[in-house]
């Protein structure tokens, strides 16, 4: 068996090779195949990194030497050599995984730096301030990203090296200065290793590349991953590229670009550049860059070289760049081109103008949106009538509103967000080590960076708000408070963001829905053509339902009537009805409830008139009406030792004794669904008379109504379903009987236990219609109660590993998908046109919607604002489907 | 097509014919076919009654019809007409099942009766006397049953005419006295039913074949059919026989007798008989009747007849037969012949005497024995060293002793024992009404009756304890008290009963558990011989493993940890293991548990050497370990509003804050099983530890050991499998390269999840073997949980027949089966020989070891003292699966 190929020149990759050789990889080596100038290079296969990874860290067999040998083309065909004393070889070496990560990993430039070099590089270029520069940030970067040392170590030592010789900035230290600087470092690199700082710079890029590795583990990029849902096995591949130089000098610079508007979608050139510098300097965030524009002056050849390969490699890939470049003394190079991470505004223009410029047709344009970003465009605004001035403006940097309370480190924005409170997250600058309380925040404010920088890329990907690189706002995280003119805000006090503008508000403004733009509209139209599913939404009164409709749902999927019951001016009747001593006094307390359902089954009715709109029966267990036993038990106990009043201790006593009653120890095991109905007719019965009358209300004075379909929920047995129709349908032959009206109306059921799955054929035999309820589906199947175990080991399991993603977020396709699908194809064994959806909340999810298109349900159903997300998801099913 | 038939004359019958024409009408067929002497009569059958059942009452179209011919043709044969002025045919309505339900449907006798036919037959026999006798108990029982008039509106009207006459005994009335009586009867139920009293008897019959029907449906069939699992759906058949009286004086009697001794199965003639009396008062248990063996000098002629047809029946059917007869003038008549209730002891001593015989073989034996009766034999006993003397001596009714409270009535048994309190239901006799209080109570005491009675009937079917007939004790039921001698005895004072030897004591005994007898261990050694299934027991400690070993387990199947933790001296050491901070302080409290885990192991070990022993880790929530949240939080609240001692509180509030952390909404759902384990590896670690070493210690010191099988519960993901299996095996390694000596332990995991049974095949790849844990299976499948729904909704399920059977007691094949099913195939697809076995609780039940077995399972484990139930129960599988 020959040896695996773990090395790929630059001339032996291309575009295509990207599972292969990363995107970063595969990138360069496709521009450099279509003329594009890129420095040298060769890169270290994903598949390197997946079997050191599997081994512990051991590197696979060969892949030493297969190093060695592409270090020795790389030094043919650049004519340098690595550690040379004469013309040395110096060379980046670059983590570039499959799916874009930005910052998440480790890099090291310079490398190839040592005494012999320095000296070298200085005469060659005449310029040894720049060559010691670069030795001392390689050493720098090199000990603290190989070798673990501490940054700050470094850092004391240029500090005290600017201190001494009375200078502000690194700038103004000389070459002598940076050459004892060199020395310095050294020693602190060797007292960290024990041992002797020596160059071996062969011996640094195995090392380097093994770091680079061993960052795809790391803690934020670990983070970042679940956040975007990227599998943790696929590894990254490694980049050794000879470095070209931003940093000698005025005619030198690096930026990065986009071919079109990142943030709007708007075809114009963006991007940021700054002079003398190296690309580390942008992407940072350090330094505020300049306009792209402003480069045509300073740099006009380079830029007119760049205007053009801007636009080669857009149509080339027929898609959006983001490009990363350099120019060495006027000399232009590109480092990196992908499809630009875009807002969800931005990818719909691209994708309508890309159709438009005749690039693309519609099919292609749809691939080219991804469902699950478009939430952001569904997020909330700030009211426009809201009238209040704005105190700082910054970047635009990620569009949406956000209230919030100011934090100012990440990991306190991680422990209150997790308990669910709006914090807004306000850094000088964010670095992949904020990754997690960025997760939770509202938004994110920084004082310095641009649209490229940390916190912009980030924000915008995971389509939360951020204000990046305000001017005139001062932060000092040690003593928590935030200074914008004369106002200081501490840690608590209110903020609002507009990343759409760039404003911050300093007290809470209140926020609107969002709207769906011309772009947004025309693309789900497209998708619309093409979508097999239908879309309906999750809704249960008349504002919701008609929000459900402007945002394109076919219906309502889940109606559900508990919220009827929970409204504080019913609870009394409600309860009335739960502490009912026999079967007429219920149905007297529910006659009080009767009226107010009816009245919010007419609002949904009237909204979805012409429409088909699922009502499920009562669902919660009764206990859920009732205080929770521990209050009140503290309550008696209470009113009993201060010798409280005796009738609110009888009062509270008997309450009490109804919730012992009631209360069981898995409520989500227990009495509710149609186990509730069985054991208390009379609900299903006042149910289905509110839902005739006001049908028939709606019918009366709008001339039409809803095509109605009731729905028993938790179906277990067979004989549940059985008994359950028949109250349903004699009571509504009652109804109408009364009336002396028609109504169509279907009888369906939730399949949401594993048994009704596995009996679905039987099952069928009493249903017009089945509605897979994959939450409850997941818990019993799974074993998993969401509510504790979101809070406990579920949220380790996804950190861990043990599972890829939350069961509860996308489905389990493997094991509850499975149920799924057998309940379809048994239910349609019995009833080839059994009408089949789904009503939890995988309903809004692109991936499981992925799912149940091809298992042929007919429908999904979701949040209203997830409505256009599903339509797209849908049509991107087929499409996919299509491919495969 | 041709009308469906729904009446088979007498000879058209015969014993195959059973689910048509009930095990009454089928046996009568039976007994006319082959000689014996019968009333004629003829059959409606059980496809009629469900016909009816089915249509709300209606009856089948042709039935009336068919009914009226078969009337016609009795009435030919007979020569004798219905309601005739001479020679009139009397006939009795009784109901038929397919299963016997002793007395708990309704009979109509003497049907035919009427003015007409009174005079007519007062005349033919000479007795008037008898003839209004016969008229005026039809009215009642007419009335009663059919019209629904209260019975006391009868006896009063009867005690009312006693008193006038100045007589006690309904026998010192004479004829114009009944005839008087007839009269007031008829206006009783003319009265009820608001019109006239008319004399149809056509009319009537079809009437009283209705309500036979309709009886199938009463409360108290119902209660008998759940605990007995006969299936609602079954209907009864009524049987249409000439009557012949056992009431017509000293020539003249009625009985019941059993070809062997229904208690102890001893071979021998075993009955009991009343001169001058009708069938209903030996059942009815009014009056004490005699032994049989005194009709030899009573009745000769008849008693030798009987004694022929009874030995001539049981070689006929090979089976014990219970037979009732009546005696009509020195004319013997069967009226029922089927095999007999016996005791379980009489069952194993019937069958295996059969095989000495030579009339059935040892296979045959297996399948006349019903393994889940054989629980009867596993019932305590009093301790035969207890040294009291008795208070009161009964009859042996009911094998098994019993000690419990005194209750008075079925309504209070009822209640105190679904609340789990020990009762003896004390009655002057019962009757079917009182079937609910049987059912839960510990005992049964009746003063009257015999060892045909109700209660002695009843209480054998069930296994439980019953002296009936108790000579001198007093019983007020009103009052509520039981006087035995000068004792007197409230409600809820205890008494203890022996069934085996009908001893009644006036306080608690002491008892001792079973000793499994010599046709027991002779039947089960057969069995053993037949099954393929293995058995094995689920036990924790050295005498629950040495007893389970005792009763031929061929393994422990399910070693709990959790009582090794529970225990009161250990729970200090298991709280400090929860509230501990880290890891590290996590291992020090769990290296104090370790020892007293070992120590539990050893004993087990020791128990079952050379036999597998398969240890579950620790599987529940670890908030069980620690106090309930409302008891801590109503602790802590006392305390402070108290203002308690600082320390006590600082401590109270520190274990609430850990029981809130730990508290869990769905516990069922929630942190436990291997999830705990994946959260706190220190735990499996420890365990796997104790486990290694107790085997080393064992093999030490005895030799050998126990083949170790670990089992990881609640694994829903391959992974996390994967993960405990690794654990386990590297802890395992630790310790055994420790001690320098090798072990071999076998992994497995418990299949309780749906997820795991759907994807057992990627499961399989990590385990040694599957335990289904059909307990949480069944609890996740159907979505119940146990503990809520048995004390709510589940019992009503059953009682509504949504459900036939509880699945918690049999395992529901439909639903549940099929993932069991599941589970071992696709385990088997990755694993041919995996080896797999339950350990739920259904691994103990009959029905369930059958779908056990018919699936492929290896062993079932279940209580120590099911062992040999489920050895008989895998055995007659095997046999049912060859007659299939």
């Amino acid at each position: 068996m020959s040896e695996q190929r773990f090395i790929y020149d630059l001339s032996d990759g291309d575009a295509t090779m990207r599972n292969l050789l990363g995107g970063k990889g595969a990138g360069v080596a496709e521009m450099a195949r279509v003329g594009v100038p890129v420095p040298d290079a060769f890169t270290v296969t994903t598949t390197a990194c997946v079997a050191a990874m599997e081994n512990n860290g051991t590197w696979p067999d060969g892949l030493k030497e297969q190093i060695k040998e592409g270090l020795v083309r790389l030094e043919e065909r650049t004519g340098k050599k690595l550690g040379a004393s004469q013309n040395p070889l110096l060379v980046s070496v670059r983590s570039g995984a499959v799916h874009s990560m930005p910052g998440m990993m480790d890099t090291i430039l310079n490398l190839g730096m040592s005494d012999d070099s320095a000296r070298a590089m200085a005469e060659e270029t005449g310029n040894a301030r720049f060559a010691w520069d670069c030795y001392r940030r390689f050493i720098q970067m090199y000990g603290e990203v190989v070798e673990g040392v501490p940054g700050h170590a470094y850092e004391d030592a240029l500090a005290q090296m600017k201190s001494d010789r009375g200078v502000e900035q690194d700038t103004d230290l000389d070459a002598d200065d940076l050459k004892e600087l060199v020395a310095t470092f050294k020693e602190i690199s060797s007292e960290h290793l024990g041992g002797d700082w020596t160059n071996d710079p062969r011996e640094q890029l195995d090392r380097a590349i093994d770091a680079v590795f061993r960052s795809w583990g790391n803690p934020r990029a670990e983070v970042y991953r679940r956040a975007n849902n990227i599998s943790a096995k696929l590894g990254t591949a490694v980049n050794i590229m000879q470095m070209v130089f931003g940093n000698g000098g005025d005619t030198s610079g690096t930026g990065v670009c986009f071919t079109r508007n990142p943030s709007t979608g708007e075809k114009a050139l963006y991007g940021e550049f700054l002079v003398n510098a190296q690309g580390e300097d942008v992407v940072a965030g350090i330094r505020t860059p300049r306009p792209l524009e402003e480069m045509e002056e300073i740099l006009p050849e380079a830029y007119h070289q760049l205007v053009d390969t801007m636009h080669k490699m857009e149509d080339h890939y027929k898609d959006m760049q983001d490009m990363e470049f350099t120019i060495e003394n006027g000399k232009l190079f590109l480092l990196q081109t992908r499809n630009g991470k875009r807002t969800a505004a931005a990818a719909l223009k691209v994708a309508s103008d890309l159709v438009d410029e005749g690039v693309l047709d519609k099919h292609q344009a749809l691939l080219r949106v991804e469902p699950s970003q478009l939430d952001q465009l569904l997020h909330p605004a700030i009211d426009p009538k809201h009238g209040r001035r704005s105190i700082a403006k910054g970047l635009p940097a990620s569009p949406g509103a956000a209230v919030g309370e100011v934090v100012f480190d990440a990991d306190t924005a991680a422990e209150r967000g997790a308990k669910g409170e709006p914090v807004v997250l306000v850094r000088f600058e964010t670095t992949p080590d904020d990754i997690h309380g960025i997760i939770v925040a509202q938004g994110i404010l920084t004082a310095h960076g641009g649209m490229t920088s940390h916190a912009a890329v980030v924000a915008r990907g995971m389509g939360k708000p951020c204000v990046a690189g305000a001017q005139g706002i001062r932060i000092d995280p040690k003593g928590k408070t935030l200074t914008i003119g004369d106002h200081v805000f501490k840690e608590g006090d209110t903020i609002t963001l507009d990343g759409t503008t760039g404003n911050v508000y300093g007290e809470a403004l209140e926020l609107v829905p969002p709207q769906i733009n011309a772009d947004f509209r025309r693309m789900v139209a497209w998708a619309d053509e093409v979508r097999a599913l239908g879309v309906r939404a999750n809704a249960d009164n008349f504002e919701d339902a008609t929000k459900a409709r402007e945002l394109g749902a076919e219906g309502i999927g889940l109606c559900r009537t508990e919220h009827m019951f929970m409204a504080a001016d019913r609870l009394p009747a409600v309860r009335k009805m739960i502490l009912a001593d026999s079967p007429e006094e219920r149905a007297a307390a529910l006659e009080e409830i009767l009226p107010m359902q009816q009245s919010d089954f007419e609002g949904v009715f009237t909204a979805m008139k012409g429409l088909p709109v699922t009502v499920r029966l009562l669902d919660p267990p009764l206990h859920e009406f009732l205080p929770d036993l521990t209050e009140q038990s503290l309550k008696v106990q209470k009113l009993e030792l201060e010798g409280g009043d005796a009738q609110e201790l009888g009062a509270a006593r008997a309450t009490l004794a109804q919730v012992r009653r009631l209360h069981e120890l898995n409520p989500m095991l227990g009495t509710r669904g149609c186990r509730l109905a069985m054991l208390y007719p009379e609900i299903p019965e006042m149910q289905t008379r509110a839902i005739v009358r006001a049908a028939l209300a709606v019918l009366e004075r709008e001339g039409e109504t809803a095509e109605i379909e009731i729905m028993i929920p938790l179906v277990a047995l067979t004989e549940e379903l059985k008994v359950q129709r028949g109250i349903v349908e004699k009571t509504m032959a009652d109804e109408l009987k009364t009336s002396g009206k028609t109504l169509d109306v279907t009888i369906g059921t939730m399949i949401e236990l594993p048994r009704a799955a596995l009996l679905a054929d039987q099952i069928a035999e009493y249903a017009d219609f089945f509605s897979f309820g994959t939450n409850d589906l997941t818990q019993t199947t799974i074993g998993i109660s969401r509510d504790d175990a979101e809070n406990g080991f579920l949220t380790n399991y996804v950190v861990d590993h043990v599972l890829e993603r939350n069961p509860f977020e996308s489905i389990d396709v493997e094991g509850v998908g499975q149920l799924v699908r057998m309940g379809v194809e048994r239910g349609r064994s019995r009833k080839p046109k059994l009408k089949t959806g789904v009503c939890g909340e995988h309903g809004g999810d692109p991936d499981s919607i992925e799912f149940f298109h091809s298992v042929g349900l007919n429908y999904v159903s979701c949040s209203p604002f997830r409505v256009p997300i599903a339509r797209f998801a849908a049509a991107r099913a087929v499409l996919n489907e299509r491919r495969n």
